[in-house]
């Protein structure tokens, strides 16, 4: 088969792909992030490169683009003159010849800043997986044989009464393998790790206080990992990366349809996930052990036996992460009736799925509520423990999709509602995700309708720095935003945009639509003003629209006229500025003193049932008493969400704005 | 490094070795089977090969030595000048050059004849994996989701009550991932094969009837599997093979020498038992299964799924044996206090171990019973059932290692005794195993002290036949000869050669002791005399004391003054001619009509344990209600074994003797 060169600059990483490779999977394979929220499916118009001159000397313009494929009709869509000549989409042009790609600052995959720290958790220790020291007597030719094994659990008996609680106690097999010669290189004293009372899961010679588990939360977009001592549940480290399946699509639909449309799609976004757990153990376990036993007089990571020390894991993740990572065809969740393979909880050796820790210990997969409520909101339930409140809370969990939980001790319900992916920052013109030189805080005046804005990256807001490089805009940002667009005046309560104001930060776009120019060119790297469209204000309204008719339509059907609490989950529910979000009319009416963000709750979830039993029982049970309601079916929905995308009515004129931005930013001055 | 070419005659094998590997080695690595009873240690010297001329044109007899390493002492030991020149024991020559070399007829390592066949077994069919099929209902939108899983757990429970039985069903992981498509595949009906009511193992699309199991005894030499409908346990087809661990070391203690003294020792005999096992799985389930189809209505093996078919397995295997299959180091067994890593039953995924059945079934590991004791004789307690007589049975289990069983209902004792390997034709001048050419069956003229021999591969006596061809002597031919030898006083009591007999069958060899020749050059293959030497009378003599010392030991020790009966099972039992046995006193006095050989009475328990849950329970419990007897300890022992080296007291002139071989060989005439 015929293979061409691709060079892509400016990383310069090169190689060769068959003859007709897109550039959007050419770059994945030399490992070049290009953004593509549709997965490659010509729709989001995110993979602009540009093909380059001066590869082949004597090529002219011309030539040089009779390497790759013509021009599509996609194409032709979402290239603007304005791009500049040679502009291509990755996912539409296909290699024909060698060629040099440049892959734009703007289409480029950035490194997501990672806000999911772990906070303390109180809760009754009492791990799946013990530790269990024996001391053996060495056999002698005068009494009758015993195989080790069968000594062994003798003195778990006598000295724990483990055979009393559990009727069979079973060993892995891989651990019987070397059994004996461990029990020798320990002289006859042991330490054995058991999983649930039920099965030998380790063996180590001597005496071996210590035992690791991992928690891990799988986002969309965002894998964190929490290596805990089982013995105190403390975190001893936290380790986070992108999801590696992002390249294969950003959101959960994309990457269905990926698993979908490719043979062996399902398979490669396995493997890159679980290729991504491993690293994340690999590091955890090196710089983490290490780390904590200076801090905490804990082993080093290689006396502590590296990622083998880590004896048990949880997992938490949505319904389509949950599918593929376990190697599932996630097709029947991805379509009506959106059917589960399973929604109970699963132990899974590590070894069946090729997670580097010790080969012997289960991975526990949190239970699933419904085909798109999936372990995490689960994680989310027993973190928060609605069922254990006499108020009546509202908990959103923010991610790519939106999933809420209402009620108390009497009955909760569930819902996933379609969002989008707007919250992410993805359907929105200048969006991106949460990385560097996203502008993540928004202020406007509604005087002058001049903005402040914070990037992430920097600790000032932008007027206090020199070299601001916004670079786009995300979740936060955008709720920020168009919550003050509104509280200035410059959208209406439907979304419209006001073009009376006397200001060029409101103007049409070439095609003649509305945009408020958040940042102008010079305060970006990216060379170009970074706007908030009408196309944008419409993506949000959706979004939250969904949210609010979700949230609306449970009160209704379970008989509650107002909420007492509302919980914001998920790692942009904690970033969210609440004001903005209920100014926006993002949940139904409730004292903003009762609004609260509890960060990472899906994660704290998968912390909880790593250190406890009783938690991953409260786990299963609670997944399948939670009602889940599918929203979209009801008759009251479309009704409800047309009225929901309004935007709430103002009856303040807020008189406090000023003081409040000084507030936050004492150095700023704003006029008028 | 450094490496040499090296060719096998008559094989034709060749192929490159590194510098300074033994021939031995060099021979394994190219597939060329060179007979080495004591596995590599020097100790045998039955490993000899010829070193060939004409490799390299201009080499002369001696520059042609100098591509191997010097002779040694050991060989020297060994090395006859009538072996002719350029011998060498392929063990302790290295190749330091190119070399070509010839094995003799008499070190290869023949292709044994199988005699284990299955018999009839009459036993309750309640095997451990059960079939069910089930019908479910397509889900909706609009009926509250329920997982595939849950959905198949509940119409197992309604249909089958299984849920009952067991309170918490599983599922195979790697099964559960093809749930989904598997059950839209089969249009919403499936069929799950479900394993000790406890977990789903298999799931295929639609109606499937038939299911297959594996029951397979692993002998020190031979490997047998007998593949079996489960629903009726008939035997579909018999498959067997050498144990492809024999080049490693031909009896037990060499395979333990072996993994002890080399690094990968236990993983290369592990790997070469499970690539055997492999191999006979994919030969039973496409001859098999195809013929068996064609016989019995059942499914081609394709149609059948292949060796994917088969959904359950048993194995019984002597302890080492045991280990070695398990990969564990041998070495604690191998030595006192001979304590072995688990005695009881083990179930283990086949995919753990690489068996290419059903991936998500189980290999149930029959338990075993001591150090010496293994699965196999806990096979022949559960298929022979002592202890459900009344009578005092002793069991004789004779492979490589003898194994006894004696009792009744009251009280049933096993133990090993040391015979060595000469009942199998190791340690014997001109013994082999039981492979075409071996002389099986032998009667001696007491006028004359002419013999009558069979050879394995020949229908008809020695005499009646042209090309004899006779290669060496096995076991059972051994037992007759001595016998025979004895009853024609050729050798007395204490087993001492009569010199004074006229005839020149009874001679002395070079090193003046006596010895019987049985075979004259001209009636063999190998162009020598096949003799019994004093030797080879003593060897036999310590075999058959061990035997007899070990059951008068336990008779004694449980108070028993005579058997009611006596069983010889093993393959070598069901050849052995039960009065030359008698004869040479190899079991304490039995009325000889309550003397049977029961065949393969291991591998007939691997059988039921697959097809019975109930046998697996009998076996769990009886291989510990067994009562493990150490005679080596037993003070009486040593002299009892020193009376039992004897031969029995003649009591007869057996008056029935020409009676008795013109009876078995009516063409034969005796002299005298």
């Amino acid at each position: 088969m015929k293979k061409h060169r691709v060079i892509f600059q400016p990383s310069g990483r090169r190689g060769e792909v068959p003859d007709g490779t897109d550039l959007l999977d050419a770059a994945r394979n030399l490992g070049v992030d290009i953004e593509s929220i549709c997965g490659g499916k010509g729709t989001c118009g995110k993979c602009k490169v540009r093909v380059e001159e001066g590869f082949f000397e004597k090529d002219s313009m011309d030539s040089r683009m009779e390497h790759l494929s013509p021009l599509t009709d996609v194409e032709r869509k979402f290239l603007k003159p304005s791009d500049g000549p040679g502009m291509r989409l990755a996912c539409a042009a296909h290699a024909l010849g060698d060629v040099k790609i440049f892959v734009p600052e703007k289409s480029r995959a950035g490194k997501q800043v990672v806000r999911k720290a772990a906070r303390e958790l109180t809760i009754k220790i009492d791990p799946a997986v013990k530790k269990y020291f024996v001391e053996l007597e060495k056999p002698s030719l005068h009494e009758p044989i015993k195989g080790d094994l069968e000594k062994l659990l003798e003195a778990l008996e006598k000295n724990y009464g483990l055979k009393e609680k559990v009727k069979n106690l079973t060993i892995d097999f891989p651990v019987l393998k070397d059994l004996q010669d461990i029990i020798r290189k320990g002289n006859w004293g042991v330490t054995v790790s058991v999983w649930k009372g039920r099965e030998i899961i380790k063996i180590e010679p001597g005496f071996v206080e210590i035992s690791y588990g991992l928690a891990v939360d799988v986002g969309t977009t965002t894998v964190v990992g929490y290596l805990t001592d089982l013995a105190t549940g403390k975190v001893i480290a936290t380790e986070s990366m992108m999801n590696p399946q992002v390249p294969y699509g950003e959101d959960v639909m994309s990457r269905i349809t990926y698993a979908m449309t490719n043979p062996d799609g399902v398979r490669k976004m396995q493997g890159a996930i679980i290729d991504g757990l491993n690293e994340i153990i690999a590091n955890i376990t090196t710089n983490g052990l290490n780390a904590g036993g200076r801090n905490s007089g804990a082993l080093s990571a290689e006396d502590a036996g590296g990622n083998e020390a880590i004896v048990d894991m949880t997992i938490v993740f949505n319904t389509a992460m949950h599918h593929i990572f376990l190697g599932f065809n996630p097709e029947h969740i991805g379509r009506s009736p959106f059917i589960p393979a399973i929604q109970h909880g699963l132990d899974i050796k590590a070894r069946d799925l090729g997670i580097n820790i010790n080969p012997g210990s289960y991975l526990y997969v949190l239970p699933i509520e419904a085909g798109f409520v999936g372990a995490d909101n689960v994680g989310v339930l027993i973190a928060m423990e609605p069922y254990n409140l006499e108020e009546k809370v509202l908990i959103i969990d923010i991610g790519t999709n939106g999933e809420l939980l209402l009620g108390n001790k009497d009955q909760v319900c569930s819902t996933s509602c379609a969002t989008g992916p707007a919250f992410e920052g993805a359907q929105i013109k200048m969006g991106m995700r949460a990385a560097p030189g996203a502008i993540e805080k928004v202020r406007i005046d509604p005087a002058t309708k001049e903005p402040l804005y914070k990037v992430i990256g920097k600790e000032e807001w932008h007027t206090h720095i020199d070299k601001i490089d916004a670079k786009g805009i995300c979740g936060s940002g955008i709720i920020d935003a168009i919550a003050w667009m509104y509280k200035a005046g410059i959208i209406d309560k439907s979304g419209r945009f006001d073009m009376t104001a006397e200001t060029p930060r409101v103007r049409k776009d070439h095609e003649g639509k509305p945009e408020y120019v958040l940042a102008w060119a010079r305060e970006t790297s990216i060379g170009a003003d970074i706007t908030i469209t009408q196309g944008d204000v419409r993506a949000l309204q959706l979004a939250k629209g969904a949210l609010y008719a979700g949230a609306k339509l449970m009160m209704r059907k379970m008989g509650i006229e107002k909420l007492d609490k509302v919980m914001l989950a998920g790692a942009f529910g904690s970033y969210i500025d609440k004001e903005s979000a209920m100014t926006l009319g993002m949940f139904p009416d409730c004292d903003i003193d009762n609004v609260y963000a509890v960060g990472n709750a899906a994660g704290d979830g998968a912390r909880m049932a790593l250190v406890s039993n009783t938690k991953r029982d409260e786990a299963e049970k609670r997944a399948r008493w939670v009602e889940f309601v599918e929203i979209a079916i009801e008759p009251a929905f479309e009704k409800e969400f047309m009225q929901a995308m309004h935007l709430p009515h103002m009856k303040d004129s807020f008189p406090n704005l000023k003081k409040l931005i000084e507030k936050e930013s004492p150095h700023v001055v704003i006029r008028g």
